[in-house]
């Protein structure tokens, strides 16, 4: 038996990467494929790269009969999103990419993203998408938020350690990163090829990143007072992958320790031997994510340092790992591809 | 029912392309992973990309039983390949991935590599690996030759071109560009990322590369007469891919008719619509072949043009397809992964 | 004694690059910035690696007064620089990097560029910049039109063979491949870094790219008769450089012999020795063009490769070296800055 | 009237980068250029993008006549730099690129680099040859050390904090991002192109790397107590560039006020305006170092980021600026090269 599965938003990468997964998932089968802005387009237009796959031409969202959808993904920007699921039929089960369920508070949503929501009742239904953290909520959820890409990254190395109370909660900092696919097929002028490769740079300095409402809302109820972490995202000339660097205070051992309890079960993550570091290269197209711990020479800190690949792992890698939940399936499913280095 | 698998030569790139594919396929277990220079080493440090497996320790080729292998890659250098398969038992299916039993001709080998052939007698037996034109030779071989990744992709722009008659075979080039990791894992100054980044250029040029022994081989075979083509391969600052540019004297309709013919049923062979070209980036990490076709603007001449990854159609993936018909499964099976783009 | 330069077209690639080697030229100084999108802004805002300059900001072309303007660097894209140009001081020295000159034929340009010449006039009086070839028409001329950068890579490997009689007229292929920053600064979704790196296609095939007009009109030129060649370029995710590889019939010492005759006084081309052959990387960032001939396996036939960097010799360093013979400088000044390598 | 300059070491990228920016210089000539290895080979067979000068070939450095010779640079590795300087004559004018002379006290020598050092006496000689912060010494001193690239930039960033006491001292992190050139032409498997591009990862975690033994005797020295920071490099895919994010406590406002004093007028530095961050393609192949000053959310910390070219003004630009001195040339010359963007 097959699931019947829509994706809104197909002609941007994360939808583009959910295709790429779904194409050799046993228990999945793509119905409907929207892209407003390229409509009537086959999916081997977009993207050419699945042209062998028999799949569904663009359509828009309007012309999908979602009765015959068990699963809809929605990979659309964010603001777009809330108005489009609000009015998607309130049984179908969504994972949603976007921006715009991952925040609890409607206050702390305007607050980062400039407006106030517009499906403020749907806010509180949404599980946050973080499946190694809410694994039993995602699996009767009708609609998951997929985590930010970084914000996926910075918990996989903090949540741990703030749970198990063994770091400094005023003295985190997260120094990230990211390859440029994270940013979309956006027309930017400061994304073009000319101006990225050969060079990298710090932005949204100084606590700016709209990811912060992630981690403050997160970390803060894991530790049942505020947390408030420092973090800086660097742009750098590669197309995929997530590196975030934590610098902590705390018993490099007892922080060893407790990523070694959360996560000795966990299938996607590898918590590699202490003082070992992980590297993009080597997770790179899969739903992995390598962690490693490494003690600082001043006593009482250390760096733990995760990679991940920001459109597996970190967004639609995820966000099929959720579906798979959801829809009663395995939960690696499709998702169990080897990384691809070099 | 799984067959076990050894792989020789598992701390190259080809090796370890090898085990990621096989990763996911349903009928192969990987029983032994052989590398003189790292042995006993786990494969995870010499590849920490394929960490999340459970892989065998690497060891010597020594230390390996055979008895209970029903497939053996060989991933070796070519003349230690040679000397390798030589002492291997002789009932022992094998896939070779060396240049050491391309070539049919003893004369033809000693010319193209410099040394007299160690195993001549073997180098009657062995099928030529280029699964779409000896597929059937391929499935009852006991050694099967894996081809030059340029030479099959200049093979899967020409063949078919030779075959039907539809082009001047004395003026046939073919100009190639293709990524480095096909230079394998060898320490050399002009592999560096510093020597080879942000740059390009020819190397072999004039019709000294080894590959032209394989088309030599291959065209005149086909064409009954002697065939020599030009063939100019440039190195491109990218770690995956080959682009075979071929430029050819016929009536474009009619060579794009030969190709549509030689190609309608292969799973792997995607022919373009006529005019479009294609890209190393829609390939990448996949087994498939993308070829376009257009016709010049000089009246009787025609541009053709062939992407595959050199690490998968071009050597790995082409060995597992291979494989696959030499164990009697489905030749697909394992390789149907869809390209990583971006 | 220093010549008052005015560059419109300054927000642009070659605008830049202008600025770039302009910065450590004794003779001359930049005067007035022109950028119509950009004006109001300073110079480091548009371009940052320039802020160590001072610059004067950018400013709409009307806002600058001419009259004290001995040269003026026209890198505006083709049809709005003929409109522009025909409105500057009609006693104004101009190089022009458009296309808009470039062709002497009205009805070539119309052929190639797909609107009517709106200053046939200008068209008469304007020399073609290719400086070894056009040096004293350039040195007395008002306005130079800068050939294209394909264009000027393409004739640096021909013309000498072209002239000296050398190669079949008939049998000509030129193979191209070309970094990405000769597509400009435009905002366009296949110009992104997600889109280009990693991967190479061709692009124009079969004779549709625009400096084909240009080949045509050079090369019937020189030879008195039509001469038509095949040109595919290539796209190679680097950000600078093209490397033309052309396949002629001809004895490969006579061309040897002919590129040398032609070179032998050049200060910017350097004639490999026989075999040898160039790379993009070993002129980056210069004003250099290197040139290798091999003989191909095939008697009577050859390879002859040339590099250059498509913002420096194929476009901005011709510019400022046409500059410098219409201002009665030493041709070579500021442009002698060694390549940056690696 | 010109300088006759030795530089040994000259197959290395630090040499090769001397011969570039010297090449424009107006008042050094090179007289001889050693590298053991390949002694006997033209200049232009181990860097062909120097082809165009007429530079002489390479020589060991016992060839060297050091009678004519008015300053000596350096650039051979660690260890095998003290024992050739040793032997050097002892009025030669010498600027060491390696380690050797970094460090004043000979046990902390030994900590870092794990032997004894040989020429304890010429240790107390050398003068740091941080230029902005050693000017006077410089231009009186026989031999200069140059520092390392990284410890040059983590010095830009820190040295004026720590000056001006404007920072908690025992809560420094530097998280440190360096392009590929940086380790060097040496042949090693995790330098290859195939296993660092795409990909990016920290190394020597936890206070290991040697450059700490900079920070520490310089930072203590100015503090005038010990101070430890903490430090983590990061490998980038791209071949030039340092890119160090400074995570400090103090007044954001103060903090930029101490840079701005320190580097108000220095020709080198660019302090960009409060908020605004540098990249590492916008020096690239220059002697510029911008750098950044960000207020974190949190009050009282800051993030300060600076941006230089590891081979220019980390190693042989620092190298020629210093040489200037030595020299009584201005310490400007041969050093405005623009940064080359894109």
């Amino acid at each position: 038996m097959t699931h019947s599965i829509a994706i809104l938003g197909a002609s941007g990468y994360t939808g583009a990467e959910l295709v790429r997964l779904i194409a050799t998932h046993p228990g999945m089968t793509i119905k409907a494929l929207a892209a407003n802005s390229k409509a009537g387009q086959p999916m081997a237009q977009a993207f050419p790269h699945l042209r062998h796959l028999d799949l569904p031409d663009l359509v828009t969202i309007d012309e999908i009969d979602f009765s015959g959808i068990d699963l809809c993904f929605c990979a659309l920007p964010h603001k777009t999103s809330q108005e489009v699921i609000s009015a998607l039929p309130r049984d179908l089960k969504i994972v949603d990419l976007s921006a715009d369920f991952r925040l609890r508070d409607p206050e702390a949503y305007q607050k980062w993203y400039g407006n106030p929501h517009a499906a403020v009742d749907m806010q509180g239904e949404a599980v946050y998408g973080l499946t190694e953290f809410y694994r039993e909520a995602i699996r009767g959820a009708r609609l998951v938020a997929g985590t930010g890409c970084n914000a996926a990254t910075g918990q996989y190395v903090l949540r741990p350690l703030i749970e198990a109370g063994v770091i400094d909660l005023d003295d985190i900092i997260l120094d990230l990163k990211c390859g440029v696919s994270g940013a979309g097929r956006s027309l930017k002028e400061n994304l073009l090829h000319a101006e990225l490769s050969e060079g990298y740079h710090a932005y949204a300095v100084g606590g700016t990143h709209r990811h912060l409402g992630e981690f403050d809302q997160e970390f803060s109820a894991i530790a049942g007072r505020e947390v408030r972490i420092q973090f800086t995202p660097h742009l750098i000339p590669a197309n995929r992958g997530i590196l975030a660097t934590g610098y902590v205070k705390g018993d490099p051992e007892a922080i060893y320790g407790a990523l070694s309890n959360a996560y000795a079960q966990e299938p996607f993550i590898e918590l590699l031997p202490m003082g070992e570091t992980p590297s993009t290269r080597h997770i790179r197209g899969s739903n992995f994510c390598h962690i490693g711990v490494s003690a600082d020479r001043i006593p009482g800190r250390a760096i733990v340092i995760a990679a991940l690949d920001n459109l597996t792992k970190g967004s639609s890698g995820q966000a099929l790992q959720n579906a798979n939940l959801m829809l009663g399936l395995d939960e690696t499913e499709g998702l169990m591809l080897a990384p691809v280095f070099p």
